[in-house]
């Protein structure tokens, strides 16, 4: 049981719809669309993805505490420092 | 004839690798991997959109050069701005 | 009392580097220098706004666990969420 | 003379709002204040810079496609590779 499994169908939805971005971004190449245009489209999909990322470390995070809260340190002290990983990829990619 | 025509296929290829990254991530929610695992993969793939934009962003200044000197000015500096919008965009994303 | 107030020194140190780094900005545009050569400069000074942003998320982060663990939620739970939101301000940004 | 000289000035007191902001940032810390706040304004200091960046960007652009067209390529391919790389730092900083 993951900490997003709650909202599994939404990430799902959200995951095919980035999915069918990047194949409409193939469509575009094909059919020699302006470059400027097919740009405008990546920064979409990457703003979806980017959302997803953030929603998930959100999920991430409320899980560390109450971990925390119910097992006393330990686990969530590792998971910190696995999120905080996580957040400068996040900020550096 | 667009300015990464002679780019074509490698964009292809890279966009469709990125649609298997996006389709592996569904896979990973489906199966409810670690989320921290989840948030590695989505910055992966987000590294290689922004790859592809910086990539077809130099094919286009390359082409505003070349344009430039073709045709002296003009629809140039309309290309110009465009191209300052979308790496404005870019930088944001 | 703060959750980076032991690492103060530190954090006012690197913020004092950031200051130098803008000031030197300001001496080569001062001095005309080539813009590509500012640009360098913006980008390290970002990325040292950008280091100092991830460290103190991450005492942040430590520090709503600790307080988890010692009052069983409540604040944690609103610490979290301003955590979140700042996590989306440093992404978009 | 570079491209950015007709907006020097301006761009000076950018870079000097900057350099308050990041005096400011010292003073929060100094002041034990609310990291969440800091962070906060750590984020309005990199967006100040980033908009900066984005500008000069915007006049060597122009500037290239100014020079490619009185001197026929050579030192605007150069620079429009630059160019790249730039913005490649920017949008991975």
């Amino acid at each position: 049981m993951r900490g997003y499994s709650g909202d599994k169908d939404n990430l799902l939805k959200r995951l095919r719809r980035v999915e069918g971005q990047v194949r409409g971004l193939q469509r575009m190449v094909e059919n020699d669309e302006y470059c400027i245009d097919i740009l405008t489209q990546i920064s979409a999909a990457t703003k979806a993805l980017q959302s997803v990322s953030l929603g998930l470390m959100d999920e991430h995070l409320k899980h560390c505490v109450a971990e925390a809260i119910a097992e006393g340190g330990g686990t969530a002290e590792e998971k910190v420092r696995e999120a905080s990983e996580a957040i400068a990829r996040l900020v550096r990619s």
